[in-house]
């Protein structure tokens, strides 16, 4: 039986489960490939005093060049993180014939286009299945499953941290701070909690998908990016009553020409599925023009999912190994090379979509017609006006708004005229509703 | 640039979908694949006066054999149904050492064996990804996505016209006969209902997920399989009282190594996404020992959905005929044919779920202990015991009962000694409940 032999560079809480799943599933991928996979060496920054079944001591050291670089060596897993030394490992590794695959969102939001770019240089697959939403198969989807439909959106709940903060608030009632602090307690945030909760891991991640979904690069830096830290209880409990549940989305649609690409907290209708998915699952949600809504869910992180998402693509690779080794089959980015099209990001002054407001007025005739006629003047359609309860000592009520689509230059427009008047506090709150015209019932 | 020729074998609600969308989508497929992809010729049994965008009349006629023998036809698709004519041309289009897409489900449930035996013997790749639940990719995901990981349970709900019923029922709180006949006039519904609510349909379905999941030959005749004809208003109203939802459930899982698999209606918790989907609409939920539980969402049926399921396997029939036309990179049946093997089917006696059953009892006190010291007597234990309202004029009470996981052997014997009874009606209500393990958040 044919042998291949996979390099691991890290053996870290992933490195470690995809070591064990190797292991564990030899017979299965056997009765499906006819191939004997092999764990051939792993390189380690701390590699002394760690092991791995099935792999000797010689074959587990500090010497990542030595693996990048050893013949014996037909597929790298690259599972160390963070972002210079993964582009260097991957690039050496693809400039030595080596498909690659990755579990790094990172790297390839930020250098993708050289890796991708490097990987058809070398001819070589290369796999990344766990770098966006761990163990659910959307990156293979869409270089696959949805190669022949136009997509016409794809949106996601793809991080875990923000949607374990929100699920708690949402089942609590509970305010932000106060959540963040349980889910760092329990593990689920980290100390530093900025790169998920101000929303950038679900940019980077979104990010990937729409270069696959649209055949575009994206620069990072131009999505319009905002996180949950300013989701106050009281919306989440408003959105309840209104039929909605407030989640972190990545979303990216193709629009005139543009892509529409951004990543915020929104309401969501609460029968989409996306709504249904709570704590730190992720799910994805596609629409294509023939094959109409779908959804995907399933964890999105954790050693043993993320590991099943890098054997998937190394057994995909061994598949290839096993065909022909020439070409690989698909393009990296999904497109092939000279069929990819940079799409402008569309500006987000421009993006429309219904929205929710909240303001706080005073509870006295009149005070109605005089926001909604704010609203009128800028060409806002007001779909409810709901005032919650009567005012209380300050004299204040919460008044509660739902309008049709408008841009968002229209309303940040109204909405300074109206925070203007003498009859508004300064604090509200605005939040996009995205029901995405799909409903699966 | 390389030019492949499709061969299409039926022009109804699906061929005309494929013709439709193989010539909307080229330009986009060019993108992707690099090769142009064209209709050749179009055999059809009533073709006379039909016509097909981008094919000339001397290319749609119905000569099945002259199609499936030309020599410039790169790969077949089989969209005629049935099974018998179905089954000669797909054996004929593999002879000839040409790739077959099929969306036919009986075909491959009823002849599966011989087809993917032939298509072995060819080394060609055999596409069926619009057989089982439209346009969701579960075959594809089945044989690669989860190719590195042990399949625990592949469950679904498969059937439209079950679920539109079902899902109606719920909603209007009316009853089955009347809701079939609604169905009926909107076109959910055959005229004949039979092969749908009967189950047959999801029980094609499932035998071929459970084929792929496990590498095993699945014989239609031994899966349990009922319908929903017996479904009565009342339970789903108490299903949802006791946070359920009633769905018709198609599902397979390896157990001690044997193969529970079976088609019923039963019980699903109402958060778990199996039950948020509606209407026609259809969702596989797979649970991965390693990638955890997943749920795939989407149009089960339709001609777009379903077209689009046909060109995604042409597509990746296309890539493969570029690269090489060597042998099938995947095996029809998702294992090598020598590695596949035949589970033996766990009786239905020995199934293990909990359960619902409903009794109508005297409202009288000591029933509930006597009802309840039978199911003791054979060791099932009870979870709930609810008796709905007080006696009307026939001195009788719904009494509602949920149990934890009981054997349906214990389960029919303990129902025939509580029926025994003379407090308790003969008419009662039994229903399994799935909850699968699964949780999504």
């Amino acid at each position: 039986m044919k042998k291949v032999r996979i390099g691991i560079l890290g053996l870290g809480t992933v490195g470690s489960g995809v070591v064990c799943l190797l292991n564990e599933q030899r017979e299965l991928i056997q009765r499906r490939l006819g191939v004997e996979v092999v764990i051939g060496r792993i390189a380690d920054r701390s590699a002394h005093g760690k092991s791995a079944e099935g792999v000797s001591e010689d074959n587990l050291n500090t010497d990542f060049d030595g693996l990048l670089d050893d013949p014996d060596i037909d597929i790298v897993a690259e599972l160390i993180g963070g972002t210079e030394d993964a582009r260097r490992h991957i690039l050496r590794a693809l400039k030595n014939g080596k498909p690659v695959v990755t579990a790094n969102k990172a790297v390839l939001a930020i250098h993708g286009e050289e890796i991708f770019a490097s990987a058809e240089e070398a001819g070589c697959p290369l796999g990344f299945e766990a770098s966006v939403a761990g163990g659910i198969p959307i990156v293979r989807n869409l270089r696959e499953a949805f190669a022949a439909d136009r997509i016409e959106s794809v949106a996601g709940i793809l991080n875990g941290t923000c949607n374990y903060i929100l699920t708690d608030m949402t089942e609590k009632g509970a305010e932000f701070a106060a959540t963040l602090k349980i889910a760092q307690e329990l593990g689920y945030a980290e100390a530093d909690p900025a790169f998920d909760i101000d929303g950038v891991d679900a940019s980077h991640k979104i990010a990937i998908l729409a270069n696959l979904a649209y055949g575009t690069p994206v620069e990072l830096e131009a999505i319009p990016t905002e996180g949950i830290r300013g989701i106050d209880a009281i919306d989440i409990s408003f959105a309840r009553d209104l039929g909605f549940r407030v989640k972190l989305i990545a979303i990216a649609r193709e629009t005139g020409g543009q892509l529409d690409i951004r990543v915020h907290p929104a309401m969501l209708p609460e029968h989409h599925p996306l709504s249904q998915v709570g704590g730190v699952f992720n799910s994805v949600a596609v629409v294509g023009a023939n094959a109409g809504p779908q959804a995907f869910i399933g964890q999105g992180a954790g050693s043993a999912a993320t590991a099943s998402a890098v054997v998937g693509d190394v057994v995909e690779i061994v598949r290839w190994l096993r065909d022909n080794g020439g070409q690989s089959r698909l393009p990296a980015a999904a497109f092939l090379p000279d069929s990819r099209r940079r799409l402008k990001i569309l500006s987000p002054k421009e993006v429309r979509t219904p929205y929710y407001i909240r303001f706080s007025a005073l509870d006295r005739p009149g005070v109605l017609s005089r926001i909604s006629g704010v609203f009128g003047t800028f060409d806002i359609g007001l779909e409810t006006i709901i005032q919650k309860g009567r005012a209380g000592r300050d004299d204040h009520v919460p008044l509660v708004i739902m309008t049709y689509e408008a841009s968002e230059e229209s309303m940040q427009n109204a909405l300074r005229e109206i925070l203007s008047l003498d009859v508004v506090s300064p604090e509200y709150a605005l939040l996009r509703v995205e029901s995405d015209g799909t409903r699966f019932a």
